[in-house]
Formats: C-alpha cells, sequence, structure tokens
C-alpha cells in the first residue's frame, strides 16, 4: 500500500471520529456508544475487520488529489490540499453506514461484518434511531467543508450527496418491492443496483473531483468511472454470491441462492422462464439444492451472461477512468484499487 | 385566517407536493403514493384532517415576512419576498414527517391522525424507508434555496436544521431510553423535550428570521422564541394528555397514563417518590385507574407545577417575540397563532 494511501485512511478514521463525537455528551453517551459499535471502534470485536475497508471515503480523497495534480495552475489553489476534502469523504462513509444499519433491520439480518447487527443488539427502534443519527452527521460533516471550500462548492457538494442518498432509497424500494413480485426480468435489475451500489460510489468520484477542483468534463469523467465501477462491482458481487468458493464449497448456507435475493443471475434466468424459474418460483432454495440449481442457472447462460456484463461494466469504468486522466501517485493508486475491486475472487 | 396566512398555506402546500414529486417516477410511483399518503393527500381518510396544520412552515414563512418587513432598507433586498423562502418551510415539515413516521415504528403506533400509520400500511421495512426519503427530499428543499439565495445563506440554513435534527435523534434516544429506567426524574424532562420538540419550532423560527434578512440579534431573539413556544406547547401538551377532557371524560384510553408517557407530571411525581410513584413502578396503568391515578398525580403537586412550567415558558416565548418585533400583518399573524397555540384547550 502507498503511503499516500495509509495516510488517507488514517485521516478518515480520525475524521470519522471526529465527526460521530457530536453524540459524546453526558447524556448520550450510550447512543454514543451504538454509533461507535457499528462503526467497528468499539465493543466486542472491534477492529479493522469490523470497520470495514472504507473504500468509498478512500476513493473520494483519492479522486481530489489526483484531480487537483491535473491543474497547471496549482499556484492559485496552493491553499488546498487533500486533507480539506477530509469531512466530505467521512461523509460518504457515513451515508454508507446509515443504509446499512437500516438495511439489516430491513432485511432482517442478524450479522455484519462477523458482528451482531445494531437492532439485535438493542432493538430496531433504537437501531432506527442510530441510522438516522449517522444520516444527519453526514450532512453535518458535508458542511464542514465551508472552512476550506467556498459556499457555492459546498451546495454543490451537498447536493450530489442528496441526490445520491434518493437514489439510495430509490433503490432500497424496488430491492423490497421486488419480494412480492412474480413476473421479474433482467430489466428491473439495473434500476434498482444503480441505486443501492453505484449511486455512492458514483457519488464518491463526483465529490472527490469536484473538491479537487476538476472542470466539469472531467467531473463527469470521473462521475462515470465511479458509476460503472459500482455496477461492475455490483454484478461480480453476484456472481461470487453463487459461484464463489463461500458460496458453493465453504458454507452453502451464505449462497444468494439460499438467501432469496434478486441478484443478476437469478433475474436473467427468471426471464427466461425455464427450469430454473419454475424451481424459483416454488419456494425457498434450501442448503441441499444450492449445488444443482446453481448448476441449472449456469447452464441457462445466467452465469456466462453476468460475467459478460461485469466484463463490459468494468471496461466501461475503466474507460472513463482513462478519460478522466487521474495524476500522480494518488492517480496510480487509484487505478490500483480500481483492479483490485474488479478482479477480486472473495 | 388573514389572507396572508392562506396565501403561506397554499403555497406551503403546493411546495411539499412539488418536493415530494421527486420520486414520481414510472418504476417508483407505489413508493411515491407511500409518501402522498402520509402527507395526507392520497389514500383513504385524505384531506385537511390527514395533512395536519402545517404549522412548522407556517411560523417560517411568517418569520420571513416579519423580518423583512422589518427592514429599512428594503429596497436593497426588493427582489425578496417570502416565497423564496418556501422550499426551507417545505423542508422543516418534511423533517417533521420524517419524524412521525419514524417514531411511529419505534412507538408501535398503530393510527397517527385518525389514519392507519405507514408501517401498518405497507410493514415496517417500507415505513422505514418512506421516513429516509422524507428525510432527504427535506435536505434537497433547503438546497434549493440556491435559486433565491447567497450560498452562503443556504449553507447556514442547511447547518441549522441539520443541528436541529441531531437533537432530534438525541431527544428520541432520550425518550425510549427512559422506557427501561426506573429512576427518572424531572431533570431528565427538559433535554428530552428539547431535543423532540423544541429543537425544530427554534429552528423554523431562526431559518425564518435568516432568510427575511433579520440582523443576528433578532434572529436570536426569533430563535429562542420557538424554542420556549415549543417548550410551553409540550408541557400543554402533557398537562392535556393527562387533564384535558379526552383523557379524563371522553375515552381514557387516550390518556397519556395509559400509554405510560413520562411526560412532565410523571417525572414531577417520580421524583417525589411518593405514592404515585409507588404505583407508576408496580406497572401499567389501566383505564379504570386513570381516574383515581390522576387525581394521585394532581394531591402530589404534579397538576400545579406543570401549569407554572407552562405559564413560565409562554411567558419566556412572549418576551423573545416581543424582543424580535415582528413586522406587518405578518407580524399580527404570529402573534395571533402562538396565542392560540399556547391556550388551546384540546
Amino acid at each position: 500500500m502507498a503511503n499516500i494511501t495509509q495516510s488517507m485512511l488514517d485521516a478518515i478514521e480520525q475524521e470519522l471520529q471526529r465527526q460521530v463525537a457530536r453524540l459524546d455528551q453526558p447524556r448520550t453517551k450510550s447512543f454514543h456508544e451504538m454509533l461507535t459499535y457499528h462503526m467497528g471502534w468499539t465493543g466486542e470485536g472491534a477492529g479493522p475487520l469490523a470497520t470495514g475497508k472504507r473504500i468509498r471515503p478512500l476513493i473520494t480523497l483519492l479522486c481530489t488529489l489526483s484531480s487537483f495534480n491535473d491543474r497547471e495552475n496549482k499556484e492559485e489553489v496552493i491553499a488546498i490540499n487533500w486533507l480539506h476534502a477530509k469531512s466530505a469523504a467521512a461523509a460518504v462513509e457515513l451515508i454508507h453506514n446509515f443504509s446499512l444499519v437500516h438495511d439489516d433491520i430491513q432485511d432482517n439480518s442478524t450479522l455484519r461484518r462477523g458482528r451482531e447487527t445494531a437492532w439485535v443488539k438493542w432493538g430496531a427502534p433504537m437501531a432506527i434511531n442510530v441510522g438516522d443519527a449517522l444520516f444527519v452527521i453526514a450532512n453535518q460533516a458535508v458542511l464542514d467543508l465551508i472552512d476550506h471550500y467556498p459556499a457555492d462548492m459546498v451546495v454543490k457538494t451537498a447536493s450530489i450527496l442528496n441526490d445520491c442518498c434518493l437514489d439510495l432509497t430509490r433503490g432500497q424500494f424496488l430491492d423490497m418491492s421486488y419480494e412480492e413480485r412474480n413476473d421479474l426480468s433482467i430489466e428491473d435489475y439495473w434500476p434498482m443496483i444503480g441505486g443501492k451500489t453505484s449511486a455512492l460510489l458514483s457519488a464518491c468520484t463526483h465529490i472527490g473531483s469536484l473538491l479537487g477542483y476538476a472542470n466539469e468534463e472531467k467531473q463527469e469523467a470521473y462521475r462515470l468511472f465511479g458509476y460503472h465501477l459500482g455496477l461492475a462491482f455490483q454484478v461480480q458481487d453476484d456472481i461470487l454470491g453463487i459461484w464463489g468458493d463461500e458460496a458453493l464449497i465453504g458454507k452453502s448456507a451464505a449462497s444468494d441462492l439460499v438467501e432469496g435475493k434478486n441478484s443478476l443471475p437469478v433475474l436473467f434466468a427468471l426471464g427466461k422462464n425455464g427450469g430454473f424459474a419454475n424451481r424459483w418460483k416454488e419456494g425457498p432454495i434450501t442448503v441441499e439444492d444450492v449445488g444443482p440449481v446453481s448448476a441449472m442457472l449456469e447452464d441457462e447462460g445466467a452465469k456466462e451472461y453476468a460475467e459478460k456484463m461485469s466484463e463490459a461494466e468494468t471496461q466501461k469504468a475503466l474507460g472513463y477512468l482513462k478519460q478522466a486522466d487521474p495524476q500522480g501517485e494518488a492517480g496510480e493508486e487509484l487505478l490500483r484499487l480500481a483492479n483490485m475491486l474488479l478482479t477480486r475472487k472473495q
């Protein structure tokens, strides 16, 4: 890992803790602890595995620095450095975590990064409030940019982030509404995943480049890089969720098939109305069924289709990244990170 | 009702519908309908009773206009009129409604303004998302001010609103955490109610006067007017919840005592550790107990204390309003509205 990446990760963690500390007051100590537990800093199992990788804020800051390096007139904005964008980086991570806390309630998920979820520990009513607080703090963090940026850029950043949040709620609505539907096809996949996964990643790359003073054209390239990175990442996640080692061999209960997830391979095959579609409509896939049902999916072309889509989105993402032309060590790190995300096996 | 008040209420309703229409898109029609149902515009029982009174946005716009009237140099800001602040007024109402939707899930409330709550109609997972969307749209609405105000004023407004939202989550946390505690006293009341009720009302009057270009000193007077108006209103609500006609005579099930609410009279008497405190700790108050238990509360001085507090907060609120010195027809309406809220009997 390059020095710059480690410096950024340290700054991100520090800024996140500073933002969340808004609740660290006499009467709300235990409320504050609920947030620090979810963020991975306190309680049983606290540590690097519990915090997650902070990919989103890291991408944000790398986009800021690699855009800033791009400017010819660096002197003009000499007072700007990537640290000035750290509260926006914290904001995207807080948004991500707000959505995780509410998702876990909505999906009835008991574990998150190997630890009990907030609603399991404190009940759904408290967990709803924990998610709400993370969301509010994210909005406050964005406004902290005013210490280093002109007000119109702060408004623009807040606007990008809130538009993304509305997309998150749209994606979440579609995901939940699909549970009751019997007529799904591949057409229903992209709007859902565009909201649930790509919206936030494209907000990260867009905001990052904006705060690095990239011009409009470059901002658009960064934004589209993030958008397609999100789609490629999600499709790959869907493939691994059915044919990854853990899903197939390790513990089949981890298979997306058992969880009934409306992933890309599943929606592709549902649209085909063949053997898989009939089996899916019959009821939940048991752990014993995982082997034969995933083979059925593969036979009907779902795996091949998903791999083709993942490859196509990956190429789009890398194409836009090339167009954005990120500069310096941060640019190299951004490319390395994108390649790592797009070629992971688990 | 004065003409200006009716004009404002019309503008508020129109602006709210315009803001919520962000979700009125092909794939999210039924998501949009969940929001319009909660807002009181569609579905069974839709209409004025279902929308609520829109007190908060009305107060916001009255503060804007009554501040604007106060300026000597009106020519300087001639392009400003109260309509320019309408998206901020919509924002405070959307924040209020976001908190209602989540409160109803948290409190397990099945009815709101005489209609089934969102979670009863669509389940808690969908209702959490409805609340989240209302919150996002509130934030987007604030940023719409950029069409009429300088960016630094937009950032300031968003900042006031988000600080208030964090107070809302704090108040909600305290309220929920009190359910498990046996050592409550009057000391625990004000921080809870400061967050749950006063924070938003003080944000309304603060934001309203800011957008009416009031100076800092006047803004502070408006803010404190809203804050104490909120406290007075809530204490009065607590008194009516135990000794109001509906609570005592009409249908005792509506009594706050049956709901186990930690209201001011209850916390006062718990701090006394007398007969009421013993009865309260024994378990839920039944409908049959409402008469004797409320009499016990009155004997222990809880009603007198609450009335004294309500009167004290009312005087503070009216004192700050006088200091704010709201001008013109809007100023008169503001005073009329405050008096109406502070002298209501139900």
